[in-house]
């Protein structure tokens, strides 16, 4: 046996140890079988999610931590969930990192330890047990995250369900992921080449904090728990690549035209328009109501903002308008960006 | 948008087109929302299996056709699923890839499209539709295989349920993928460095059908589901490691120990005995059964081998004999090796 293979195994023997530690209802029999077993209740459907998350590409080993790369690459699966209304009920995670990211040597402060307590703080937090999953040595470092959830028969929320005349909401603030990202490359310098190695951290505990909507973006599962268990959502999508691209692919899949009201936006203080805008990696609700719905001023203590209306389909033009001072302007996508 | 990202989008067209065109009784909702939405039949429980294929790791570039790696990555999610007994429900792929690699263009002989083709044309022949998955440029081609599976409660084939006493089966033969790796590489040529972009191809379609164990290795899904649904396998694994270090794993899952008999392995014509004993990627079923279970001769046309018997455990010695002409032997896991 190689020196990588015996890496391997004791990490694998980490992983399954601490993956026994988190737990959740529907898991029958987790890691050590050909496939994980789950069970869900009588009358649920399955929501499935994959998100492939790549060293340069989704995160920078010398501008994340280890925890921050691991509960971004989780987020973004429960984000999936939390726009389809499911519970999580397991996750899987396939990781392929080079051999010294991958050694469990001084354990605490090992690369894929500090990974690890990233991504299963986040899995605790939101009662979802790490099931499975596979591990390979890897020339770069890399994280597919699998989510499963469940959501009765026929409620989930899905993108194609709006209509003319519905309004527009979305949870929490707008643009904040996207300003914490722009100040992370200004303290990295100018033109700051992505480096494939781990250095040490550069940002301070406050600053950290300050980058908390972009280092630790927190998936709105209660909140989309909350809105197809009262059936108030008509449809809805997660913003994981910007308002402006993930309102056109609502407004695509429903069918419909939309306006947003600029003056009304709720934009994160450490935001300009342009990031509540067209900057990804939020991971709020953008969802559609009746306008006869009534609807809270916050979910589960997140605030929730009319920000326009759903229209009638256009042919031929822009689906989303933004409402300005200046007057209307096509709200074109200019979302979807990461690093590349 | 840059050229990468048009590049991405047209890739993804392609994807959803294709996976379109597979189907499946539990999907309901496939590419195009957050989650793919599927259903399962009451009383069935699910099985979710995760495998990570790597360039230079799991598959070269240099050496197997794109066909060759699509197929071998869903063949891999494929045999866990036939592994537990289960039936396959949908597929999930995230597929990291380098602009060069992910170029759609010229589509018929894109090294994408070839890929799913390899992919799609496994997936059809077992009924399992493509739900979804993730793309992104990624410096080295990767492949993350997700299959989800369905199964009575109670009913799956676990690894840990062989008793002493039960008898030790597998299917097919042994150690063809081995053999048909040892060729290729042999061809390649001594000490050949693994190319990290694709090469002409330099087998003949030939020799593609006589290495076909190692190139498009054969899921046992339709054994392992008569197995499940015949109540007639006490535990069983899919030979993905070897059956060396696959015997070793069941006897730890089920704290039992057990015996080979080399005489009557069912060793393929073309490989040597270290090849069946050692050799990983065959994807045949090793399982258990009662001894008054009667088993058939082939199931779906495939050979079924009485090859030993389970063993109360010996505490201290390794828990697998092999038996031979010479006397009894330890069987040492030797598996898992890959290009690493």
């Amino acid at each position: 046996m190689s020196a990588g293979q015996q890496g391997e195994l004791a990490l694998l023997a980490q992983i399954r140890r601490r993956a026994a530690q988190t737990s959740g209802s529907g898991l029958r029999q987790g890691i050590g079988d050909d496939c994980a077993l789950l069970r869900v209740q009588p009358g649920e459907e399955l929501a499935v999610t994959t998100d492939l998350s790549i060293a340069g590409r989704h995160f920078r080993l010398d501008w994340h931590s280890p925890e921050s790369v691991g509960h971004r690459a989780l987020a973004r699966g429960l984000s999936d969930l939390a726009a389809m209304g499911a519970r999580p009920v397991a996750a899987f995670l396939s990781v392929g990192l080079p051999r010294e990211l991958a050694a469990t040597k001084g354990r605490r402060s090992a690369w894929v330890t500090r990974f690890l307590d990233g991504l299963l703080t986040l899995a605790v937090a939101h009662k979802t047990p790490l099931a499975g999953g596979d591990l390979s040595e890897s020339p770069i470092a890399l994280a597919d995250i699998v989510l499963v959830g469940a959501v009765p028969r026929g409620k989930a929320l899905l993108r194609s369900g709006a209509r003319p005349g519905h309004l527009l909401y979305v949870t929490g603030a707008l643009g904040g992921a996207s300003a914490g990202l722009a100040r992370l490359a200004e303290l990295a310098g100018p033109s700051s080449p992505i480096k494939t190695r781990p250095q040490p951290p550069f940002i301070s505990k406050k600053l950290t904090a300050q980058l908390a909507p972009h280092l630790y973006p927190q998936p709105r599962i209660a909140q989309g728990l909350w809105l197809q268990r009262r059936g108030l959502a008509s449809a809805a999508i997660d913003l994981s690549d910007g308002l402006s691209t993930d309102l056109a692919h609502l407004c695509y899949e429903s069918g419909v035209a939309a306006e947003v009201d600029a003056a009304v936006l709720p934009i994160h203080p450490a935001a300009t328009l342009a990031q509540a805008l067209d900057g990804g990696e939020d991971y709020e609700l953008l969802f559609t109501a009746r306008p006869t719905a009534r609807l809270p001023r916050t979910i589960a203590g997140v605030q929730i903002t009319p920000i326009g209306r759903i229209l009638a389909p256009r042919p031929g033009q822009p689906a989303a308008t933004l409402l300005t001072p200046q007057g209307p302007q096509p709200l074109i996508p200019r979302g979807w960006e990461h690093f590349s």
